[in-house]
């Protein structure tokens, strides 16, 4: 267990301005209202038109800084949590202090990700230069523009995805707080590295060669597998997480899980055996943001006023890799 | 100045195996061998061609291994400090993971970004998480196919880059040793953002939509703007730097700088005042290898007796974003 003084200052949110919904979709795609509902459960969700993801995570970030009313020359330290890239190079980081209009300032900027599990790995990772004194207030931003990479021919997929952005400043816990992180896990099991991928857009397929080929760069699943791959290691993994704590998963006040689809998180729900009212759900209306969906559902939690300070909440999700990872905290 | 006690165990790397010399390279791109000598001063770079990132990567690791007498089971971290993805997803650490043939291992993999800085970015924060005891023993590995992402109608800059993989397992020193990190520093100006950069590749330029127009997915760079923003910005963040440790740049018994390019590496031997016997040079046989270059460096360092435990070295460079970085470090 490896307890670390962090708590999470503030939280903010941006919804790009396009709403799509269930009944809009299903008649793009060629099916009904009803058969979205119930195989993605998502009845609204936001694309970005027009809009960067280093736009989005800007406002996202403009929202947190306010909230902690705080401005960008407090933070030292700025971290892109996202999944995909805006650009091959530079990084988001980068491209979010520019939109904040730090573009003087020297504030250190790189990326840390591992998919849809970025937040929890960004997290986890500088919580560990904030107690050592490093850095004294960092700024996360997860942002995903998941739109651009839905393949329209996946029925199932396309309808399951939204575009959105999420930042939530850290800083080392005051003397008179309790707020931590209590535990925190990661484990990667690359045999599932294919069933989930969008293998372009890197320097393996590259868009020169293969540009014409549509399937090369849009998001591609093999649903059954991670789902036979996700039942077999996560209780195990939570079991594993939890150990060194001697807390039990009943004792959390709320779970705030990757919001991959309603049904994974029904699946969640009953691998973990916690009432629905402990399990923070925002997918119906937002969709699936990649590496955003689990600090947005962490804003929406706390703005929501469904956990407050003192609370025991878990961070947990699934990334394709395949990876999983949690954080046991403290709010 | 924050002081880790932290050792690099060991150090690999991989060359792709197609020799591009520059005379071949003056013929193809119609110019001279000397033009290219006097340009990007490379002699010699090596193109992947039907090697993949992640699998050049993954025998830079078996390399590292092999030099320290460890196998991938006693590797507790594995991170990618490259500064261009394989794919969009999922991240370059997981596909690295799975070539080592730990598919099955569950050993945390991830990536950490900030283009051709990321192996310093990746150092300096992981190294933090071995302080504290999270990890044991981790696994850096830096790997570039840079030959995807040339503009070949853009003669001066078609002439840097080169391919390679270098992998370096860091851990905690032992009682007896006296390595470690002795201070760190980053520093982002996103004024310089777009003075180097791949647009396309993310989720703002999708290749669907300009896959057919090159220019958006090749390398382009204002090497003017660049060089400006670096005289600029590099002599005063030396001396960050340095001021907490109280140690003056003659005092390091060798600079690894990232190899832009040869005149890079002149640029910044004039503006530090070291003689070049102090400066670690691979661009002429490696070319510009993006995030790849430091790490190789050190490599060559190393396995060339130029640096020995106990010097006291600085690992220095300016990436894409635009950033700069550095790390002084007891090897």
């Amino acid at each position: 267990m490896q307890k670390r003084k962090i708590k999470i200052v503030s939280t903010g949110k941006y919804l790009p301005k396009t709403e799509v919904t269930a009944k809009q979709l299903a008649a793009s795609i060629g099916t009904t209202e009803d058969w979205i509902l119930k195989k993605s459960g998502v009845e609204v969700r936001y694309f970005a038109q027009g809009e960067t993801a280093s736009q989005m995570g800007a406002f996202a970030a403009k929202n947190a800084l306010e909230a902690a009313n705080l401005s960008i020359k407090d933070i030292d330290c700025i971290i892109s949590t996202s999944g995909v890239p805006e650009q091959a190079l530079p990084c988001n980081a980068a491209l979010i202090q520019q939109h904040l209009g730090a573009e003087d300032s020297g504030i250190p900027a790189f990326d840390i990700n591992s998919t849809c599990l970025s937040f929890i790995t960004g997290l986890d990772t500088i919580s560990y230069l904030i107690a050592a004194g490093r850095y004294k207030q960092v700024l996360l931003v997860a942002t995903e523009v998941a739109s651009q990479g839905i393949n329209w021919q996946e029925k199932e997929s396309s309808t399951l995805f939204g575009d959105g952005a999420a930042a939530v400043i850290i800083s080392s816990t005051q003397t008179h707080e309790t707020a931590e992180i209590i535990t925190s896990r990661m484990e990667t099991y690359s045999k599932g590295a294919q069933m989930t991928e969008c293998r372009g857009g890197g320097n393996k397929h590259h868009p020169t060669e293969y540009g014409s080929n549509p399937d090369y760069f849009l998001f591609r699943m093999d649903g059954r597998g991670i789902f036979r791959l996700t039942s077999q290691i996560l209780p195990g993994f939570i079991e594993r997480l939890l150990a060194p704590t001697g807390l039990k998963i009943t004792e959390m006040q709320m779970i705030i899980p990757h919001q991959a689809s309603l049904m994974a998180i029904r699946l969640l729900r009953s691998q973990l055996g916690v009432p629905a009212a402990k399990v923070m759900v925002i997918a119906h209306n937002h969709g699936n943001a990649i590496a955003a969906s689990i600090p947005m559902a962490l804003h929406e939690a706390i703005v929501q006023g469904k956990i407050k300070r003192g609370d025991k909440i878990m961070l947990l999700g699934t990334s394709a890799g395949f990876s999983v990872g949690g954080i046991v905290l403290e709010f």
